[in-house]
């Protein structure tokens, strides 16, 4: 899939395509010219999962949502862009509690329905008067008005270039479902700037432990592989809401043959937003897709795609449009996962074409003036086949340019 | 320790200072223009000990000298550059096999005293016929004149700018003990070029069970504490020699108070080399010592430091001269070490001052240009104190510049 294409056909579509969903995006006055307030609203309560940041250093608004999600049901998501309520302490931790309760009250809903999020600089005062302020304001223009999606997700950004939006539509025994969502990129220029935040939902009626489990999985085939330099943040979350108005029989079990039609759909959709996410990484000149497959295991084919598509000097290479098989082997011989180097069949390419590099592990007499050409797209291509099994798993990556270098040092904290 | 002064220090001390030790290095046509064959040479037979790559893909040297290592005794090393003798497979391992038997036969020992390496370029056939013709001709060289040494710690180099060796002698009991060792560098400038070797030698006499211990837990604090780009090769190995030659009474204890004398000079000369390494990485400007104390364990002051000298984020900001706290707590609550950065003091700057930056964990008002002038020394240091223990490791690391990712992106295949 080209992330580029999907957004082409879905340019209209977004959150507000999923029936019950109200958005709005507005500007308080964190972020001097931009949106940076936005509120994403279910007309019925929904089932919710979430899953956040594994670093132990945790922003406030993670601490408070981690909560609130414990039961696997929520109706609204607050997100302000500008402060990331992190390193923060007990203000921070109240001026999360203050968006919680505010969104609350407005919509006459139990506090604890309500997920927070929030991306932006580290260590700064966290200004809840103003985020209150715009909450009270902007909660009566929540609206399934198109442009509201977009508002909601322009209003999430930091240093994106552009807002992340997907929209997927398919029939699960006779009623159309939606899954829709939005995300911020990882693009870590600023290094203060909180990293990866992303937003799904859907109108589909699906059991909340189900949900709380497909989910995971989704992130996990998503949001977790794709890499931009391999850090990971203090405020990174990811959640989704489940409301059920599709009025499909709730998909209660994995065995239920709707269970996979949705799980595949929702994969589909959070896999689109992860490359929109890698598609715009600052610093970033090539999107490289990082396929391995014949392999034994998921787990391994997964444990060696984010190595490959991890490793610094296989990012390097790809900036130099450098078909380095020797790097790539090294890397996937780094992943842990009992990497057999001759037994494998490596090809790079491009969209349109790919070629052989390595047979059974020996280098082949490939041509390197035809591989540096297919190599000047900007969508790369690695395929490395372990020819060891069924299974398959695909990571996506940026590069590393000079600029992002760069633009790393020059920022100052 | 500053390693350019240890180095002043040492100027004339090498392998050959230890007893019994004989060396050379000679040019064999491998490389163009300089020595690339390297033989280390015990009079007596020695215990010894060996740390390989963890990579999954091993180079041939690395699985004959495993086996060779097996029993903790050995005589000699052989070391050629130029060649990683990686990818060849059966052509590769015959040709690491020819090396060790040429040189057994030349010296009249059994085969498996022999231990082989080697490094340099990936993939390509091994000259077998002119390695062996080289070893056949040096053999009769070995001596134990200083620069014979000098000449063997040359001819392992790769794209290192200078010689890498390491002196050190202490008494113990009466008796005068000599450690010494050679390593080559990781700046792996040039992807097929194999990273890391090094090789010491001492004429204490400690029993070699305990000799392999010790061993691995100062390649543990020197070589395993510095990064450059994250990556550990084909052709990774450190291996020692302990010929007895000093006369002191064999160790056979870890409770011998004699054991933690040469534990603590052994550390401290495999330290000075790993520092070496960091200051001839290619592509770096800078050499940043990352300290972390009063940690509860040495484990988790260990994984911080390593987590956070290997954050792409954190090298960027030394090479732009940033104090860039967020990046550091978020690198070190990346490090899977149950991280508290509430508690955290931090200070940065280089080897003469240190400016605190954080106070536990709240950020001070530090004076920026006062650390960005400090900043501007080629020998940084960054020091936390997690304030929960009396544990202590450091860890050394270079910082990414637009240079590395420039070398690192032109390299052809």
């Amino acid at each position: 899939m080209n992330p580029q294409k999907v957004n082409a056909d879905d340019l209209l579509n977004n959150l507000t395509n999923v029936k019950g969903i109200k958005c709005w995006g507005a500007h308080t006055g964190i972020k001097s010219m931009r949106r940076d307030l936005a509120i994403i609203y279910s007309e019925q309560p929904a089932h919710a999962a979430a899953t956040f940041t594994q670093n132990d250093v945790v922003a406030e608004p993670v601490k408070l949502s981690k909560k609130h999600i414990a039961d696997n049901l929520a109706q609204v998501i607050v997100i302000n862009a500008g402060n990331a309520n992190a390193a923060t302490g007990e203000q921070g931790y109240r001026g999360a509690e203050a968006m919680a309760r505010t969104t609350a009250k407005a919509l006459d809903i139990d506090q604890e329905m309500v997920l927070v999020a929030s991306t932006g600089l580290i260590g700064e005062p966290f200004p809840t008067e103003d985020i209150v302020e715009g909450i009270k304001v902007n909660i009566p223009k929540l609206s399934n008005d198109p442009k509201a999606g977009s508002f909601a997700a322009n209003a999430i950004l930091t240093t994106d270039t552009f807002a992340k939006e997907g929209h997927i539509s398919f029939e699960l025994a006779g009623k159309e479902i939606n899954i829709a969502g939005i995300a911020k990129g990882s693009g870590m220029i600023h290094p203060n700037m909180a990293t990866m935040l992303a937003f799904v939902v859907t109108d589909a009626a699906i059991d909340k432990q189900l949900l709380d489990k497909t989910f995971k999985k989704a992130v996990d085939r998503s949001f977790n592989m794709i890499t931009v330099d391999g850090d990971t943040s203090t405020n990174d979350m990811a959640a989704v809401l489940a409301n059920g108005m599709a009025g499909n029989k709730e998909i209660k079990s994995e065995n239920d043959p709707n269970f996979a039609v949705f799980e595949e759909h929702l994969v589909e959709m959070m896999m689109h937003l992860a490359k929109l996410i890698i598609s715009d990484a600052e610093g970033a000149s090539k999107f490289v897709e990082y396929r391995i497959n014949h392999a034994e295991s998921y787990d391994t084919a997964r444990k060696i795609a984010r190595a490959v598509s991890d490793s610094l000097l296989v990012k390097t290479a790809m900036f130099g449009r450098d078909p380095n098989w020797g790097r790539i082997i090294m890397a996937a011989g780094n992943a842990g996962a009992n990497f057999k180097a001759d037994q494998v069949d490596l090809f790079i390419g491009n969209q349109k074409e790919l070629v052989q590099v390595l047979d059974k592990g020996m280098p082949m007499d490939f041509n390197k003036n035809l591989i540096k050409k297919l190599l000047r797209e900007s969508h790369i291509r690695v395929h490395l086949s372990l020819n060891n099994g069924k299974e398959e798993a695909t990571a996506w990556g940026s590069d590393i340019t000079t600029d992002y270098v760069m633009f790393n040092s020059v920022y100052t904290t």
